[in-house]
């Protein structure tokens, strides 16, 4: 019977077991992210693992559809393992919700799946945390979510990190007033939104655009901290579209003070998210020593149409497998494991000491039973 | 923009949403059980949601092949959907602790997946909670499984419940005694595993087995509940296996006294698994108001050496949504919930009510901020 087959050993490219230590740590942050968001008065909503393909097609603008997991069910019906939470819960705020028009607060956990082809090393399955606020278009509402971000990494024990916040409105101003056509702004897009400005100069050069115009989408890629800084973005001529972009950056930074987090936060009006369903602020949140960026949302006031009902709505989702990498290169102390009892039991005395751990465990105390 | 597609609103086959006072329920639940096996000393392991074909395969003997979700990655690997902890798991201990000797308690959390082909309204996402007791032979490692099962349903708020103990090898010593084949044993087994007692004692007819034979089986089919009651099973000339069986069920019996929880066990030969890798005692709990069983485990001595390495061991699970729609149905209260603070803000005010919300919310109490 003892066959050693390592075959049988391996998880499947970038999937992992977690346990130990690592996975105390993970347990003790996701409980305090979850009690936080708890506190801000976010309910959880569960989605299916699997849904159906048209939750995820292309015009939503999530994850591209040659990196989703796809599978057929018996009736030949198209199924993808999740890739996002946020089109699901958009998905049942217009099932279940359609007639609410105040503000609605979900909370969600669990596992998002990517098919990270090639991406050597990258997690194909990931633990995501994350809130969504529907109804809800105001910078008040933008504000809220950015400081849930920011309050749960800090509650999660994370003292330094950045969240970088732009607004996809600039972008979108800029081509529409330069007449950018829609593929050069696709390819605009993903070079911009990988941080790849060379390749965006190159675009920007290789249409003929005039230099002013190259100018207003790479100058941006300066990061600002104050609103001030924000206000010199602003120019006499600039698209409407671009200018109240700025101005509701200018706005949010505004309110952020109030909740006494202007540290954590700069503003790069050159930040554009992969998933294109955004339509206001975006962010990211960076610390280091993480695999990649710690936490990213935005708003989407489009997305929900795909679903049905047209609702203004932001979000934000937290990269767990990346936070708790994060905390333990930076040496941050969580999960400081509970002090464990042993009772030893003989052939004589196990009835005793079945009720001892009994006692001991109903007064809270971690008790293991060896014997 | 506002297009009601309802196809874009629905979910796969025997999958679902979960929201509302449904998921406050549930998330007490987990919560609440999750706590229990803590104290135990239980420590949290995670493990892939996909993994590879053979870790599940037909020799593993769980979930039979057909009611796999199976699906190729990039290099044309077949991987299915975990469709139960256990073998994953059981994976974990060769992969990671092939060398401790001893026991070793795992806890694990999250959904499992069935292809339920054709069983109208079964659940084909389930969420499982459940332990895995490793290098652990002895008796007092079935109770300690037990007592950690009927603790953690009596922590959820269940008071009626009953758990139906088996022993395979009461089956086993039977089959072998009587020189049933293998095919016939598998017939045999799955007709007594789903309580199709006619069908049972047809195949018995049908291969002419003797009628001290066919008592032996069906007799078995009668509950009792406590060692006295199990001595009468044992007869003079009874193959050694299955009166080691019954003799290793009194001893529990006499255990589970010590814990305390005689009451809630009940003991019957006749009970048998669908999982074909149990070696010893196996059960099952019930209540009233669910779907199905609410709970099921067993000793697995012979399943780590298909990973590598044998190791004694035995585990349970628990069918969260199935308790927590039998708590609904026995109008059970769990989750209470908590109150909301709501802090209203104004154009001139929202500063000072930021603060104010924040305030709350870091004394404890939920707080929705409007405006």
């Amino acid at each position: 019977m003892e066959s050693l087959n390592n075959d049988l050993l391996h998880t499947p490219d970038g999937m992992r077991d977690t346990y130990g230590i690592e996975m105390t740590r993970k347990q003790t942050v996701v409980g305090k992210i979850r009690e936080r968001i708890r506190l801000y008065g976010y309910e959880q909503i569960q989605t299916p693992t699997l849904e159906f393909y048209d939750v995820f097609n292309s015009e939503v603008g999530t994850t591209p559809v040659r990196e989703l997991y796809k599978l057929l069910d018996n009736d030949g019906n198209l199924l993808v393992l999740r890739p996002d939470f946020t089109p699901s819960v958009a998905r049942c705020a217009v099932k279940y919700f359609s007639e609410e028009k105040a503000p609605i607060r979900f909370t969600y956990e669990g596992s998002v799946f990517g098919n990270a082809r090639g991406l050597q090393g990258k997690l194909c399955e990931m633990t995501q945390m994350g809130v969504e606020l529907i109804n809800a278009p105001s910078v008040y509402a933008d504000a809220e979510i950015l400081a849930l971000l920011i309050d749960a990494l800090l509650q999660a024990g994370l003292t330094q990190f950045q969240i970088s916040v732009g607004n996809v409105d600039y972008f979108k101003g800029i081509c529409q007033s330069a007449g950018v056509e829609e593929r050069t702004e696709g390819e605009l897009r993903d070079a911009l939104s990988g941080k790849n400005y060379y390749a965006a100069e190159e675009i920007l050069r290789s249409r003929g655009l005039d230099r002013k115009t190259r100018d207003l989408f790479l100058k941006a890629t300066r990061f600002v901290s104050t609103r001030k800084e924000l206000s010199r973005f602003i120019t006499e001529d600039m698209h409407p579209r671009a200018r109240a972009a700025i101005e509701r950056l200018m706005e949010l930074d505004e309110v952020m003070e109030a909740y006494g987090f202007s540290q954590y936060i700069s503003y790069d009006l050159s930040l554009l998210s992969k998933y294109r369903y955004y339509t206001g602020i975006v962010f990211k949140g960076y610390t280091y020593g993480a695999g990649d960026c710690i936490a990213s949302g935005g708003r989407y006031d489009s997305l929900l149409s795909h679903y049905g009902k047209s609702a203004a709505a932001i979000g934000v989702m937290i990269q767990i497998d990346y936070l708790v990498e994060a905390l333990r290169r930076q040496n941050i102390e969580v999960g400081n494991t509970q002090d464990r009892v042993t009772v030893r039991a003989t052939q004589e005395d196990w009835a005793e000491k079945i009720r001892e751990a009994m006692r001991s465990r109903n007064e809270g105390r971690i008790t293991v039973l060896e014997g």
